[in-house]
């Protein structure tokens, strides 16, 4: 599409938004995160020498096209929300204003990034609420889809909420708190389990995990626990904890809690992992599992039971060639849902007094909106569905500028910053919003300005047909 | 743990196994992908200064086991299956012998590498045994977990059988066939449509494949696709096509082929593309919708329907401290599944004399089997059941070695090779364990000697329990 857009000149200035139709997991709201992974990406696009070569030998581009490439830079803007910000449904999480080759040149990029990171992010979020106060730790990196998907996987579970990673290039990479405790192949390379336990406690006095589900989790596995965390507590050392892996959580936790309280380990930790989502942690929580610490790898870093984002990345306006004039564009459809906003556009938030969120109004670029004024909230899908708010406390734009011709702008904020983010909205929001399943509609509506426009340009398709 | 078994010089020779216990999308097969990335990966592992420094800033690690890390190399042998060898719950893909804390390094990242990349050949053969012989393209960047995660993707669905990947980066990487059409984006920036399959036509004569449901599908897609087709096929080109994103695609297909016949354009192609999997592409081939190419994306990159391959790392064998021999480990459970196959194996194919797969057997490393001898073939859960095999034609060792001390030892096959391989292989499989759902039950059992090994290892371990 580049080649083709450069061999006919046809290189407008255009307006890209991405946006996604549906909140994952059947969720109520999505964490927008990925932002910071795809400026630094875009800002470091470059075609070396090499891709060059390679792309001359698949014989589809011509020399003046390749030659174009070799100089070729993102040179544009994008606005976007902050990571951390709680997005819904058909609203822009991200603009670009390029050129349109430039624009067209980002976008699988920009949807792999923002897709996969708001994903997990919403993941996490999710896990977190389920896990109501109690700490998650992500264990992903083992079932990850890839080295780099175990990465970014890290990356979002921590601005979506999760306390820590085990994978410690993650840790690295992006300053993540690291946790980890033992495996099952610790325990079989000693004589025996309690040697095993011993030494551990030996090399981590003050952080002694024990896996006690080996061989025998309530006989062994608890007797040999217990021996080495009453030697670690008289030597006057603390984070002693077991981890439960296998078996019934419910029961066993109860079991274990019980035994270490009557040994005189009520500060003992109980650590339990195996295969755990939101639905199995909600309901341990919920039957009152003393559980203290979550370790949740697989289905938190594949967003398992919806294993991808549906976001998109649709023109929303462009120049004029005959004028150079800038103009909205649609793209129609049969289905209602899946025609798009035209525009330039900006997302207003409206909260209450509180700041917790009421609904958010899509606007064009160039509406203002004065705190204390009602506004009339129509249905995106352009039926005679509208509202008008008028008791609010202020409404928010989310979308800023992040880059400008090609470079980031500002300090980008840093992952703990943004993890306090996540956790500040959504404890802002609204309980209902917030279930894990069928969960209230947060509603997401057009301005009259931008409801009108789409009106006008949908019936303008309908009468000139296309085929002229 | 790499430190505790340093601080305890604890570090003996072992054998780990990699294994998965289910195969996934509820199929009878999986295929083996990912051992390429993987040595490479390990043959390069490495602490930079950089990552010493970030390890010792976490307060977790003693300066010599730092220093030790500094020099540390994996030092060991790889043995594997080839990858395209079709795959079986409980038998071992890959096998490491090493000391055990380099051992232990390559964990998390051969089960990252290999269980995803498997997940997606397994799913890219499912897609392609559905596609029954028609042309499938995979299409998944955009949806992707993470950048790595696509190209990852990308490589294991060629080795898993599709034809050619939307990703460029992919297709320079890996050599991959790369493909692509247009999206709804390019129409959106023309005049009009018919412009827009012009300009398309003109810059890619030979291969303009047409995106006809922007607007209107069998009304101006069609009718502008037909003109356009016409126009190329007068002057002598070919590669002409249309492709259908949206809508009812068994209808739609019949329709446009009708049409695109009665135009005189019979060697047209019909693209679909739009969150196909398996099960869809199953159906449409079985309605008989006339559909010459499959696009299919995000349920293909992702692996829908399971979101990993339930890979894991075992200990099966270590070295005994107080004598020097290499003794076998298992892991009991009291779910007998959960039961670890213990010492150093080879899986080997029993094979019909026309090369159809009869059943694995596991057998410990030193025994020799002899064709045409009979076998008998324990249940690998250690009850009763065995049957024994007289009639087949030959027998295979699956497990080579790939790697010796650390290096990579002779010439890896090339992606190509290796497609060849998964077809040739899935070709040779009973049709009955290919049906996409509920598949027949291929048997992976125990050789009498491990059988036995087993059996005495359980005994042991419930007699002396290990809480002594």
């Amino acid at each position: 599409m580049m080649q083709g857009y450069f061999l006919h000149q046809r290189n407008p200035h255009v307006v890209f938004d991405l946006f996604f139709r549906r909140a994952p997991f059947g969720g109520g709201f999505s964490v927008f995160a990925g932002l910071e992974t795809a400026l630094r990406f875009v800002q470091d696009i470059r075609f070396t020498e090499e891709d060059i070569a390679y792309l001359r030998g698949l014989g589809t581009f011509r020399p003046e096209f390749l030659h174009y490439l070799e100089g070729m830079r993102f040179r544009g803007d994008i606005w976007a929300m902050e990571e951390g910000t709680l997005a819904f449904p058909g609203e822009p999480l991200l603009r670009v204003h390029a050129t349109l080759i430039e624009a067209q040149l980002l976008e699988s990029a920009l949807l792999a990034i923002v897709n996969f990171q708001t994903l997990i992010a919403t993941k996490a979020a999710r896990v977190r609420l389920a896990a109501n106060g109690r700490s998650v730790i992500e264990f992903g990196l083992r079932r990850a889809q890839g080295i780099d998907g175990a990465l970014s996987a890290s990356r979002a579970a921590f601005i979506g909420g999760v306390s820590a990673t085990s994978n410690t290039l993650a840790g690295k990479r992006f300053s993540i708190p690291v946790r980890g405790t033992m495996a099952h192949s610790w325990v079989m390379v000693f004589e025996n389990e309690r040697e095993a336990f011993e030494r551990y406690a030996d090399a981590y006095p003050d952080n002694a995990l024990l896996l006690i589900d080996t061989y025998d989790t309530l006989g062994s596995g608890l007797q040999n626990a217990v021996a080495v965390g009453r030697r670690l507590k008289a030597a006057g050392h603390r984070g002693f904890g077991v981890r439960l892996d296998s078996g019934d959580l419910e029961y066993l936790s109860k079991r274990v809690r019980a035994r270490l309280d009557a040994e005189g380990l009520a500060d003992a930790l109980i650590v339990a992992s195996n295969d755990l989502d939101e639905a199995i942690i909600h309901q341990l929580i919920t039957r009152g599992a003393p559980i203290d610490v979550w370790g949740v790898g697989t289905n938190l870093v594949t967003g398992a039971g919806d294993p991808a984002l549906t976001g998109v990345y649709k023109l929303a306006a462009r120049e004029r060639e005959r004028d150079g004039i800038f103009e909205p564009t649609i793209k129609v459809s049969n289905n209602p849902e899946k025609v798009t906003n035209p525009g330039v556009k900006q997302v207003w938030r409206f909260v209450t007094p509180e700041g917790s969120p009421l609904a958010d109004l899509i606007c064009l670029e160039d509406e203002t909106l004065e705190t204390g004024r009602p506004y009339t909230f129509h249905h995106p899908h352009g039926d005679y569905r509208s509202f008008t708010l008028r008791e609010y406390g202020r409404m928010t734009a989310l979308l800023k500028r992040w880059m400008t011709a090609g470079e980031i702008v500002g300090e980008l904020p840093s992952l703990p910053d943004l993890q306090a983010r996540t956790l500040r909205h959504l404890q802002a929001l609204d309980e209902t919003y917030k279930r894990l399943i069928n969960p209230h509609d947060y509603k997401v509506s057009l301005s009259s300005r931008l409801s009108e426009l789409k009106a006008g340009l949908i019936r303008q398709h309908l009468t000139q047909g296309e085929g002229s």
